[in-house]
């Protein structure tokens, strides 16, 4: 199957649903338009909502509707932005540029940035609860939950918590422990919000728990692989440096790799509607970002 | 009543929710140990903890169980000190000193006070989400869309932004315009998040919507009217000037009053469980925070 048909037919129905955040609801005040324009500057364009997309393609691995992974696409979408208006910050990674384009805090001003990552995080689960119609109200709230879990202080913040650390302390002289950590950092800095997307649509399309927990193990594996290929395609990024100081650029590659193939294997029950979710994990270790 | 004695009563209750969300959770990664200090560094031990009480009088004013309330007291207590944390920050009102001890930015550093007010926001709408056990998963998906609301874009972040841009503009020519935009920027920064805590404690422990309207416009006068009180007390504050400026101190007092008479009128249909809650109002203006 041709994956970048997938993606690009997939794509309007994603886009659609994060414009739709920013339609104004009844009976809910409007947002002050400099926060507004803030909140919209890293998340239109955009990048390829790889996110979203695996959201998208669990929910038809388990033999239900696109449509009705949208609410957890979305807000993956909207965490993701987010952490990374955050990161960018001045006292974070200090990122003028995202994107070829000035980052948040550059393009308004740092209060404004901070209040922009606020105020998607908090959308976030607005939007997953905005309506539960077709949808089992237990699946939502679990969903919300594993969310939470994924995008707080055990995931993706600890991730970043860990990374700063890390980064501040430029590798110890123990190679293993030094492999250990960067492991953790990833698998909670990325691999959440991958585990989050897709066992959250899966669970949204009406995922029986055997699919779910065969879907958590492989969107952990598909997230790690896929930093380990974003670390090396940015290889003149720090955060790159410290995975090729500790594991040379082939073993890093074919780690990637080996992760993809133990990832298809959790796979292996799945009807052929889990083709475009299987051709999207191999497409996220060949080009990231 | 004794309210004083009523507040003494239900804070152990509240203060074990709030404890509860740092045990480890099963199959759950640790937290990083400065990430969770951060956290825990306003919250306890905290301030008087009148959000979560309203929500738990909120819950016992329909006839229902205070613990009903618990994980919505407990979510608003959390996003309520991320807003501070938050606030704080030095791109920000950059404020060194709170409760008479520093910020959580003088305590740590900038970053990790960043990454515990966004652990914090998440952590809250995990706390709602753990458990649906004994409340109607419908309840639950309402009370957690309202939380997102009231503390997002259009809520307490959007109050924020318009408070920043408020201060940085110094009021203007036009006194009645000025005592419009004080009157949305506390709709928005206070009083949204009172009405969260309220009519999500009523919807937890079952009220029902004509219950919840007239509790919503309780609330919402109520958050008003504790905001103007605040702001008169800390009258050194920047600010309580403005208010001061626009309205007078006596204007403010008596306008403070107006609104817990009218906001006691909304709940002349509810019974006498209801009176700690017309307590609690009444108390919130007497003396603040």
């Amino acid at each position: 199957m041709d994956v970048d048909a997938y993606m690009a037919e997939r794509r309007p129905m994603i886009e659609a649903g994060i414009e739709a955040c920013f339609r104004p609801a009844p009976g809910v005040p409007d947002r002050p338009a400099e926060l507004e324009g803030a909140m919209r500057h890293l998340l239109f364009p955009g990048g390829k909502r790889l996110r979203p997309l695996f959201a998208v393609a669990a929910a038809e691995a388990v033999a239900g509707a696109a449509e009705a992974a949208l609410p957890i696409a979305v807000a993956v979408e909207l965490v993701h932005t987010y952490s990374l208006i955050h990161d960018d910050l001045p006292c974070m990674d200090d990122d003028t540029m995202r994107r070829g384009r000035p980052t948040v805090h550059v393009a308004y001003d740092e209060a404004t940035a901070v209040l922009a990552g606020d105020a998607l995080l908090t959308e976030a689960f607005a939007v997953l609860t905005a309506s539960s119609t077709g949808r089992a109200a237990e699946a939502v709230i679990g969903v919300v939950h594993r969310l939470a879990t994924a995008a707080g202080a055990s995931g993706l913040v600890g991730g970043q918590a860990d990374d700063l650390r890390f980064a501040a302390e430029s590798g110890g002289s123990d190679r293993d422990a030094d492999r250990a950590r960067l492991a953790s950092i990833h698998a909670r800095k990325t691999a959440a919000l991958f585990q989050a997307a897709i066992v959250g649509g899966a669970a949204l399309a009406g995922g029986k728990p055997v699919e779910l927990d065969a879907l958590d193990r492989f969107a952990r594996d598909v997230g790690i692989a896929f930093q380990i290929a974003d670390d090396l395609l940015d290889a003149d990024r720090e955060e790159a440096a410290s995975i090729l100081r500790i594991q040379g650029i082939e073993d890093a590659r074919r780690g990637s790799e080996a992760l993809i193939d133990r990832a298809l294997v959790e796979l292996a029950g799945f009807c052929e509607r889990a083709e475009p979710l299987r051709e999207l994990a191999r497409h996220a270790v060949r080009r990231s970002r």
